[in-house]
């Protein structure tokens, strides 16, 4: 199933929808029946569990009434999760061979994920601008990245069990601000400026993706492609991330974790390249969705 | 004026509280009147702002129902705040250059703060147990910092305006696993097991404290002085703090500004030293108040 959050017009509220063939959108709110969660906020969807998805597939995916998809405005799935979007670096090796030449320093292959944050508020929907703001950075880069959706929490998770903790999937953009992430030496910064992180345009729950572990990923700037890989590169994979995450650190529905991109990002280019007003972002994970975020405005 | 989170009985939900002279609390949601925010919530009423210092002023000032502060348990101020806690690292000298030894290549002197997070889930009470899980991490580490509390939001605020920003004030210890900090490149995984952010034991609200610039913070474990220093040896002072984490990036009403230790932390020791079960740990700013964290359990 795909779940959205989405606005039906200007000015509403936030729903929940499940997005039906011939992309039309059901609202939970107004299938009838009283779901077992806050229908209009996908982390209580999420946190339901279970009984969530029985009544979804019961339920919201018989209602009679729907609408296009086209016709509504879609936020992020989770407009705003409950804190930071955990992220990977350096999960892909040609992403952290590409890095290398600009690294003052040697550093060494991780034997352990490295883990940073996006600002809870640096979340923004598929198709929302991106604000550029020369004062602040005039370097934004691009990283498509396999977003993970958290469904039952825990904590020390091993890797046998990591999958099980899998609500769903998205796609996410971990647009990066390079003079940031290096001038305040820890990643932070640079990665938590306001809309730099783009995620939609849907959940797909795990049911949907037959191998989170075989999907093509790729990062297009004015049509032109710019990162074209696969999570089979992972160098870290999801049972591990989710494992060492979750070591003495509790993971809760809805929690997000973005899972590191492949190569091709601009400023390991040749010369370097950076996001400038203007500019259309497309981030795309062949068969789980696309993102098409305008740079500026 | 002093804020607390308290849960007045085993079992019941927290309640935001107002401590008075001699050490009362007056519950604000039992003091008649209704409040112009959730009163049992404290970000509500940090977001409601000069509206809610005016009536904390004017009625639960003079309420007459009030229990003392030594029956009812703490909670932190902001038991789970919205996002992540921001973090300043590198902010005294002497912590910066006792760190040198440890590290394998040399780091100049940062010219801009260095930011990170720790998770949400973090957040535990000023007199609560810190876990001690061995599997996690062995090296559990004392930060003393003062800690600021957003009232006002914004983005882009400037070091002149950064002051009027300031709700208030609280102690936090950012208990960092030294082993995590190291291996996973980042810092945020190694500050960021459960427990490891003890904050409280109240707000002080910005008017109470003359000059957050010259105020005493100490580390002691097991009644030993491990951090001995004051806020005037900050290397970056609050308002340049703000102002930079808020370029292009909106800060909230109740986000949680740590803003970096002195010297003295247990791994730049000779020997290192870290804590142990039973080990009690006491962070003080004099002025502010004493958080008092037995280890494990």
């Amino acid at each position: 199933m795909r779940l959205v959050t989405f606005v039906p017009k200007p000015g509403a509220s936030p729903r929940v929808g499940l997005v039906r063939e011939g992309n039309r959108v059901a609202d939970l709110a107004a299938v009838g029946g009283k779901p077992p969660f806050d229908a209009a906020d996908m982390i209580s969807l999420i946190a339901a569990g279970d009984r969530a998805l029985a009544w979804l597939r019961d339920v919201a995916a018989k209602a009679k009434e729907t609408v296009p998809l086209e016709r509504v405005r879609l936020a992020a799935p989770i407009p705003r999760p409950r804190k930071n979007v955990f992220c990977v670096g350096w999960n892909y090796l040609d992403h952290f061979e590409e890095g290398a030449k600009s690294r003052t320093q040697k550093v060494d292959l991780p034997e352990h994920p490295a883990f940073f944050s996006k600002a809870a508020t640096a979340v923004t929907g598929p198709y929302d601008a991106i604000p550029f703001d020369a004062t602040a950075s005039e370097k934004i880069d691009w990283e498509v990245e396999l977003g993970v959706i958290i469904g039952p929490g825990g904590r020390n998770i091993s890797d046998a069990a990591a999958m099980k903790h899998v609500f769903g999937y998205t796609v996410i953009n971990d647009v990066s601000a390079r003079d940031l992430q290096r001038r305040h030496n820890q990643w932070f910064k640079g990665k938590s400026l306001d809309g730099s992180c783009p995620t939609g345009p849907w959940i797909a729950t795990a049911d949907e993706i037959s191998d989170p572990g075989d999907l093509r990923l790729t990062t297009r700037v004015n049509g032109v492609v710019k990162q074209d890989s696969n999570t089979s590169c992972m160098y870290f994979k999801l049972p591990r991330i989710i494992a060492e995450l979750s070591l003495g650190l509790t993971l809760e529905a809805g929690d997000i974790i973005a899972t590191g991109t492949p190569s091709g990002v601009g400023y390991a280019r040749t010369p370097p390249e950076f996001l400038k007003p203007g500019d259309v972002l497309e981030t795309e994970i062949v068969g789980l969705g696309l993102l098409r975020n305008r740079i500026g405005g």
